[in-house]
């Protein structure tokens, strides 16, 4: 496999092939064998005589060649330049070359020389004399013509007609202006006429998925066996997640995941100009410490470790090492066996987690604020791919409040509005999924948004470390210690839950009594809770924080049926490959 | 636990009571409960007419007390502003005072008033009229006296003398030049005079660590056992890391982590910049597969599941999806029982992946740009902080190449310099820790530079997807396949590695042979292997990658001598707490 210079066409291609068979056993052959033995022989001469016979005519058809140093597949790139017949030295973006041939004129642009690498999105011989190739680069595609000529064979034609769809290739080619505007690529206004074709990378022939079919949205909800829609085949989410390498080139599950990426740095963003500080708290755990029905056990040498279900007990120690406030993004872990279009069994928690001075609402505005920050972030720099990926399952847009008031409702409000819609529920009963989506609805229809906050939460319902409410904390003595409201809060969007927070108890004494009044008792001295307990012990000021789901938010943002589609390998209870 | 307006010193502090004791059993008592009974009652009895004494005492000193509301516990703060006598209306931040007041007159700031929050860090009564105490923030700290006056009685005075260290308090107060500088604080030219002090999180008064023991390096290697140095006891590692939140108080090791959490957003400005994008992969892997002995098992469901040992598949199959250029900053998990001062079991991985061109080392000199990035940016927005940590650990400043010229040693060339050197090893040796560390000390010699670069290792000691170099792979079907070099590198900080990267092989019939012809076979087909290797059958560039580790990096930056220090939580093989 030499990479020095010479046409690539004409390198014998000893890479590609296959490793040789496993060798024969000892035993001496039986007489099966032996006849076998003999047609196989005779079966390889025959193909040694036809390969023959083809080598030595594509040496002549090479021979009259005028492009034989144009195409064809070349080597492995690697540690040399690879040399083409000319060295390519400025390598172009589709994009740039329609951006800077945009103009109306007819002549702008055309004959310019370009060369670029791109996938093959499809290629096909129209004649013997001409080939069509859409070339891609991410979102952009751009129309090539391959053209029989003096100076560019029919061979060559016919080689890039036939080049397998997903290919990667580099081409050298001039800029032309289309009579007519392209409907099927992306670059409308300008097409490019091939000159050299050099295959980098051969996709296979046969693939598992098709881009196009990728590019439709999965199948709805209870119409999963459907196999078609206006003749074209739909494609479920199970296979487009077995061949997600090739799922994802889909351009709006590519925009997906540039979303992902700007909400990760938008609430970095936020927060780092807010003083807080990235931080990294253990994934792997001595003991499960908050429940341990979800919990994933792990063998851990000759011990037992515990996958950490979020950063919620570090980063409240974090708070008690002084360091004021902390952000997190990193991996969280439930070993909930559900397999709804909600649930992930490994996600990104985006965490943080403040000391505040005298109320804990400074906290809440500061995260409505993130959220508002987060919000505005994509509407503004992120509205290409929302548009994209909206279009696709047809969702509405994100209802945003107006100028900064976010709906805070207390959960008492929220209560009562769902009662005065017909919803039988107690006064301090949890919400349930269909409850949360109608509260949606009718805080959408009151205040106009899609984002709302529902503050005070009924204390039984929140977990150990959540303080109670100041009315709670007043009467706590006198009273059912599970009764009354609490200073914890979940923010909405489109009626569905993305961020759970609280204060948290930063009293060691009063930490434990509520660890054995909950309604869901735990040992405050177990092995997985004393580090944390005694962490309130050595002074720690009031705090709170909360954690968001990533992939729950791009899901809710763009309106997407299944959070799977926001996880670039999804895992499930029943899904833990590719 | 009421949070109305009033002095908080005289309500009832009902919360921080312990929570009852279990209730008697059923059984009837025996002679000895009784005797026991009466004797626990006569107690009682004393107890309640001592308390009852006590109480009369304070009541009558607190009718005394002109300073009563000016200061006590208050209640644990919540959802309401607690009401000290006072509304504070502006809390201020040490550091802003300092430097607000900052020039020579001697009556600048004096009599400025001014609330804050902060730890206490050690409290002391002079004598019956007058305290000393030393309040801090983060990095920074005051010294302040209270001192009885017409205002301020000796109660408060004793009380604010009393404080447990590390307590934390809300302080008012006015701003006053003390008549010397200030030695023992970090504030030397002010100091406060305290009107009203209230203890919002009270720290228990015997801590398992003292920060100040915390503030001094951890024994040095051998000498573990050292009780004490010039008088000041010495405390170890383990003792600091079972109580880590006091430990992470020390200055140093604040600076430690701010210095972590810059390396990261250094890292992702830096490819954020040029166009990489950042991604999660998945943790839990449906098969072990790069190599099983140090990969951890967990039960998920009903199946295995294994932890990720590195993003490297899951990267090159994004690379093999389009995305060009993908970044992820995320856990690593490696099930090596190694306890050294390098190894950890779970930590921090950057790693990034990106398509090439022509030429892998396109990509090894955006990451040596990279890491100048961090390094140039540790220089200039991290010196305070670095500086810190090397004075404590007395450790020489990082040479850095002069003028971006990173030094790029091949393989074959770190070795010939090894053997210059006496060092007695064989031209496809892989390097020992002793080794990089000599050669690392010949680069420092030659090149004046920490940080250099060494390419092109030998194929043989490279995982199996690693790229042979170009005259390895031109002479690849006629020799020893895990002969000659390949596309690889690893980047070096003070003679140790913090980087291994490499070109991968991009062409699924060259990987399927590279991984059985591998020293260690793997097999292509494998439940953990076949996705991956089909990715690339269906169309992908070349490309190259790396992956940092960011724990490693923050070590050899600041010279710590042990990698657990520059990990909040650390965990090792016989450590899984706090």
């Amino acid at each position: 496999m030499s990479e020095t210079n010479g046409a690539p066409a004409e390198q014998p291609q000893s890479l590609p092939e296959r490793p040789k068979g496993e060798e024969e056993g000892e035993k001496g052959p039986s007489k099966n064998a032996l006849k076998k033995a003999a047609k196989d022989k005779e079966k390889a001469e025959k193909a040694a005589k036809r390969k023959a016979a083809e080598e030595a005519q594509k040496k002549e058809s090479e021979a009259n060649d005028v492009s034989a140093e144009d195409y064809g597949e070349l080597p492995m790139i690697g540690s040399k330049a690879y040399t083409a017949p000319s060295v390519p030295t400025t390598w172009v973006e589709l994009a740039e070359i329609a951006q800077r041939y945009s103009s109306q004129s007819e002549t702008e642009g055309v004959g310019a020389q370009i060369v670029f690498r791109a996938a093959v999105e499809n290629a096909r011989n129209q004649s013997a004399k001409l080939s069509f190739l859409v070339f891609r680069q991410g979102a952009d595609s751009i129309q090539a013509v391959v053209a029989a000529s003096e100076k560019l064979s029919r061979q060559m034609v016919k080689f890039a007609g036939s080049i397998p769809a997903e290919s990667i290739v580099d081409v050298h080619a001039e800029v032309q202006r289309p009579r007519e505007p392209v409907k099927s690529t992306s670059i409308q206004h300008l097409e490019v006429h091939v000159q050299k074709l050099y295959i980098v990378s051969k996709a296979e022939a046969q693939l598992p998925l098709q881009v196009a079919d990728a590019e439709r949205p999965i199948p709805e909800e209870g119409k999963e066996d459907q196999q078609e829609d206006e003749g074209r085949p739909i494609v479920g989410l199970a296979t487009r997640l077995n061949n997600r390498v090739i799922d994802l080139r889909a351009r709006h599950n590519d925009a997906i995941f540039e979303i992902k990426a700007g909400v990760v740095q938008l609430f970095q963003e936020f927060l780092f100009a807010r003083n807080f500080r990235l931080v990294q708290t253990p994934k792997l755990l001595g003991a499960p410490s908050e429940g341990g029905a979800s919990v994933f056990e792990v063998s851990y040498f000759d011990k037992k470790a515990y996958l950490a279900q979020s950063p919620q007990l570090y980063k409240q120690m974090l708070i008690a090492a002084r360091k004021e406030r902390v952000m997190e993004v990193g991996t969280i872990f439930r070993a909930e066996n559900s397999n709804t279009a909600r649930h992930l069994t490994e996600f990104i928690g985006l965490d943080l987690e403040m000391a505040f001075k005298e109320d804990y609402h400074e906290v809440v505005t500061l995260l409505e604020e993130l959220m508002l920050h987060i919000f505005n972030g994509l509407r503004t720099r992120y509205s290409k791919e929302t548009d994209l990926v909206r279009s696709i399952y047809h969702v509405e847009d994100f209802k945003l409040p107006a100028a900064g008031a976010v709906p805070r409702l207390s959960f008492a409000e929220g209560i009562r509005m769902l009662k005065d819609d017909g919803v039988e529920i107690g006064e301090f009963d949890d919400l349930s999924t269909p409850d949360e989506k109608r509260l949606g609805a009718l805080v959408l229809k009151k205040y106009g948004s899609d984002f709302y906050v529902l503050d005070q939460y009924p204390l039984a319902i929140r977990p150990f470390y959540t303080m109670p409410s100041a009315a709670t904390q007043a009467a706590y003595d006198a009273k059912d210690p599970n009764a009354g409201y609490s200073n914890s809060y979940d923010f909405f969007m489109r009626g569905q839950e993305i961020m759970s927070g609280a204060q948290r108890i930063h009293d060691a004494a009063f930490l434990e009594r509520r660890m054995k009044e909950h309604v869901a008792p735990v040992d405050p001295q177990s092995e997985g809770l004393r580090d944390y307990v005694n962490a309130f012990r050595y002074g720690c000021p009031p705090h709170a924080g909360g954690g968001i789901g990533l992939e729950r938010i791009v899901m809710l943002w763009l309106g997407l049926p299944n959070v799977r589609l926001a996880s670039l390998f999804p895992r499930d209870p029943g899904r833990l490959m590719p």
